[in-house]
């Protein structure tokens, strides 16, 4: 083992892992709408997008979840933790947390949207998956609603929406920092020979080509696109045009092939 | 709906959900390690402790989990971003990358333990479930290494561990922010009928009491404690004892509670 190293009580682990804490709404038996802290959630998948929650047994919400097959994911701002807090402490069993929130009517049933998040997420569940004492379940996001003063070019920017990040270290909420380097990116000069950078990542990657004879003209590459969805326009028949004049906008990341239905876009030089 | 939402396309709020990216290590059949880059991990449960990573059916990785049963999760500090993204870009099929991060011997096979990351960890594979595109692996922490220098009572410093927060938002890297508030506590005096904050957490709420009568000593209360594992310890006759002078020092969030596997503790007054 590395002399540098320590040896570390696996719980204690759970403080390394900084995750977003968010708000899972879900309707009670009793019609009303409880609101409960958790903050092991993650992305699930791209296709179709989809986000999961790791619950322990015992929360009433996942009774709720379950009778519904549908609940709402919202990402509280920092000026919210306080009643984030709340909600992670008291339980929906002892404390009508019903009017915790205001919220506004989802297309869902049985996900109810919060008012006061700036991300506020209707899903319905896909999947649902049991470990010992936790359960997993996967929703498939069916409606986003977001801050207008939060967003640019239709995507959520981060650090505007100033998010309450959880870790057991401490424990604590913690702050969103600086953006420091641009995934897909930062790495792709690494030369592992040289162990040095050599050059830029977007000179020497391949970037999306479509092919118009399969396209169907639905926009998934858009929609799946994380730098710039703007790159992607219709042209006349219908069909998707990446904007290769302005090629170094795209990260290069090959969401758009994982999107496309159709299998109409491929990454080449 | 709200007049300040705007409606935001499923995939976009992926940007919202910033979490640490970490470097899965495998062992190929080939008999040498493979490094992957993912981001989206989170923890799954506290007993046994537990993560869980969502990975998109196309990686290399996948099978070679399957096939050993084992893994590792590592999580590079902000230094090594630009090995990270290398990591994420370059897929095992096409580059070799056994030698991208120097290993050392973990007593678990198949799970490549990192020298170069703060925090490397050993898990086992305890669950294994398929979605669409993307499948999730539990695993079991079995093994935990961290730096001396980012430890801290035998816990992990998120801080001085330094990670690299992933969000689609830009795409970026972000950097872990200040602590801004205290988890089960902050939200502890807030009154939803005024709306206001109106005494601190700890007064009110209950700590850990021990039944020494059907404790079994194994120490599994300071293994979950998130706070301050040593609140605990144990007297003359092998029981756990909580410092109740310390009491202050305890979050009281009940996680003791669910760790204990002889359900020898309450949280009362």
């Amino acid at each position: 083992m590395d002399a540098n190293k320590v040896s570390v009580e696996p719980f204690q682990v759970m403080a390394s892992l900084c995750t977003t804490t968010v708000i899972v709404g879900a309707v009670l038996p009793n019609g009303k709408p409880n609101f409960m802290a958790i903050a092991w959630c993650c992305p699930a998948s791209h296709q179709p997008p989809s986000l999961l929650i790791c619950s322990a047994r015992r929360h009433l919400t996942n009774s709720a979840i379950l009778a519904n097959k549908a609940f709402s994911i919202s990402i509280p701002s920092r000026a919210l933790v306080e009643k984030l807090d709340f909600a992670g402490i008291k339980s929906g069993s002892a404390t009508d947390k019903s009017t915790l929130f205001q919220t506004f009517e989802c297309p869902l049933k049985g996900a109810p949207l919060l008012k006061e998040c700036p991300v506020t997420i209707a899903c319905s569940l896909s999947k649902h998956f049991e470990m010992e004492a936790h359960e997993i379940f996967v929703g498939k996001i069916e409606h986003v609603y977001a801050n207008s003063s939060i967003t640019t070019n239709g995507a959520v920017d981060a650090l505007k929406m100033d998010p309450c990040l959880f870790s057991f270290s401490g424990p604590s909420y913690f702050q969103l920092g600086p953006k420091f380097a641009i995934p897909w990116s930062v790495g792709g000069g690494y030369n592992p020979a040289s162990a040095t950078t050599t050059t830029s990542a977007s000179a020497a990657r391949p970037f999306p080509h479509v092919d118009t004879s399969v396209c169907v003209g639905c926009g998934a590459c858009a929609g799946s696109c994380v730098a710039n969805p703007t790159l992607w326009t219709m042209d006349a028949e219908g069909h998707a045009t990446f904007a290769v004049e302005r090629v170094n906008d795209c990260v290069r990341c090959g969401h758009c092939v994982e999107g496309c239905p159709v299998s109409a876009i491929s990454m080449k030089l």
